[in-house]
């Protein structure tokens, strides 16, 4: 994908797309362009078989402070309700955007990851974090519900209801400690070896069959609110489906040639 | 809301009310009336627009031992399957109750939680434990199902499916470091601050943006069993509703001041 | 339930069966021949009233290694996709069968526990451990999806979304401390006890109320996408039913009498 970004930096290296937002003076806030640019990229990555993986990230020590209160806040005070609804849904979607592309999303997590930045992490697939990171589901802080871009029905399957519920209801930091333990974070790192953690967790993922991967990314999508034996059932197709990939058969000629499998994403 | 309670104390101030099980010398026991009028009581807090929050604790250093085995197991045990689910239907409209009132009930567990006791600190939003307390979901011990007023599918979502599982078999005590450990307990404390520190997290609450909350009580529950992207809609339309609030309005004001904002609940 | 088993090792004593995988030279592989055996063993225990309770474990000190790549990857990569609907089915079908049957499974996991293997720890209801286990759920690793019998709607709800998408995406060990610690061990025992554990819980079970078991079985799955209300409706129906059993009457009797109840199922 031949792609240049306006609002944030994209490079595109070996599978993996790195994504990083870029006003470090500003701790990474979000605009209505840089969200509205996202949600195109994640939508056109659907189709951008040359991308395998992503990486989602912040320049300088910081993640994503959020929508920012005088470029997002303010305007949103002036708009009507069908005018609010075409915001919450844009951001919405940028959600939707994310969990419907079949790339794994790696989120490289430091410091500030506030209010959409926080969703923006939880709604990466994997998420790497440092311990002098502070996440917060700020929206109570400027008088909203934590119901925001899907966070009542994500946060709760990652972290647990009853911990998911504090920090919405509260709007207090979750410390990269309890983050990790609570497993938000999958780990910690040390700040400067972040980002190579996440390249590297990345262009893993990009090396193996990334037909499958995606496959195991729309299922764990699609299982969501069914029942165990409807999940089952999908499972059994979409597996059968992922055994016709010539990667299965690469997988198991490699094996009995005791040699590594090389995986192409077919 | 001027209300006096039979079966238990409550109390009303800056907007925080306080219900106590209060039959100490017996660990606080549920009986047909106090089940009764705890539910009637949570119906009403929809419409009581002055409770901004609720505690939820018992008198002396236990919370609640739940149905007391002489006056609800005994009397159970010569009903009819009408009569049977009579008290299976009351018991669990005291948590559908708990559930959807607007306030956010933060639940003070020392010593006893057993039983319906251990429900009635899980249908709350937020719990605050003690090291030494002993939560247990009892019902297999009267040779009933682990399935009591929603047990099986709350407690997996706030401890995951394995470990409720295992409480929920076995009807074993969970210990105050378990359950901390685990997300049932949001915190622990001493025993001498734990009813302090409720209070102070739920006029925390109360001094927040009310309606807000409300609704991310609400979503929490709306979306327990949608689609993700039937989720991220849901959402948009709550959050744009909210956007229309005088709250958020405050905020943003508050804010561009440097002051702290004042939040009213509307 | 007078059955001999052909494919792995079958007792039963005091209502408790053990199922050992019994290969232990190869890890105790799974088979077509074998998978199938376990699905009908699970199938026709619903009619099995004399088991009360199942350890589900693997001779040696290893407990599955999943799929056999000679007798299962191999056949698979010749066959169109009617078969591999048939096998991916059939594989389904097997943890169906371990979540329909009443009796509480209790895996009992040393060493490799990779592939089909983590699966069948995954569907069992209680799980202990040991340290130097290692559970993988290696799918990935032959070129497939973490989507295999049912693990993406499972293992979230075991371990958490984000530990769960780790897994299933890299196909990485997990340590018998970190499965302890995620909740997918109940607990962490030592090699040369590990059996004698998960006998003494099964065990535990088996002389408890076993028709109130399967209740708690049945709802855990039932209400697995229901909303919060419709389960506490299902659960006022399911513990109505358990309190027409004699075991109910057993145990007040017994409490009012200052004994321990003689639970028998019924």
């Amino acid at each position: 994908m031949n792609y240049q970004a306006s609002h944030f930096l994209y490079e595109l290296g070996d599978g993996v797309a790195t994504l990083t937002l870029n006003r470090p003076e500003r701790k990474n806030p979000l605009t209505f362009e840089s969200y509205a640019e996202l949600r195109d990229l994640f939508r056109a990555m659907v189709y951008a078989k040359e991308i395998k993986a992503v990486v989602l990230t912040g320049a300088g020590d910081n993640f994503c402070s959020g929508g920012d209160v005088h470029e997002i806040i303010g305007p949103l005070t002036k708009l009507d309700m069908p005018g609010l609804l075409d915001f919450t849904r844009m951001t919405g979607d940028l959600v939707k955007a994310m969990r419907a592309c079949p790339q794994p999303i790696v989120a490289a997590v430091d410091g500030v990851c506030a209010g959409a930045g926080a969703i923006l992490a939880l709604a990466s697939d994997i998420r790497l974090g440092t311990a002098r990171s502070k996440t917060a589901f700020l929206f109570t802080r400027v008088g909203l519900a934590g119901a925001d871009m899907g966070a009542c029905a994500l946060l709760p399957r990652v972290i647990g209801q009853g911990r998911a519920a504090e920090l919405l209801y509260t709007g207090r930091s979750m410390s990269g400690e309890e983050a990790e333990r609570w497993g938000f974070f999958n780990s910690l790192r040390a700040p400067e070896d972040l980002l190579a953690a996440a390249h590297s967790f990345a262009h893993g993922l990009a090396d193996g069959p990334t037909f499958a991967h995606g496959m195991t990314k729309k299922m764990l999508q699609q299982e969501w609110n069914m029942g165990v034996d409807e999940a089952i059932e999908a499972e059994a197709q979409a597996q059968a489906i992922c055994m016709m990939t010539k990667d299965f058969h690469r997988a198991y000629h490699a094996f009995v040639a005791r040699e590594k499998p090389q995986f192409e994403g077919d």
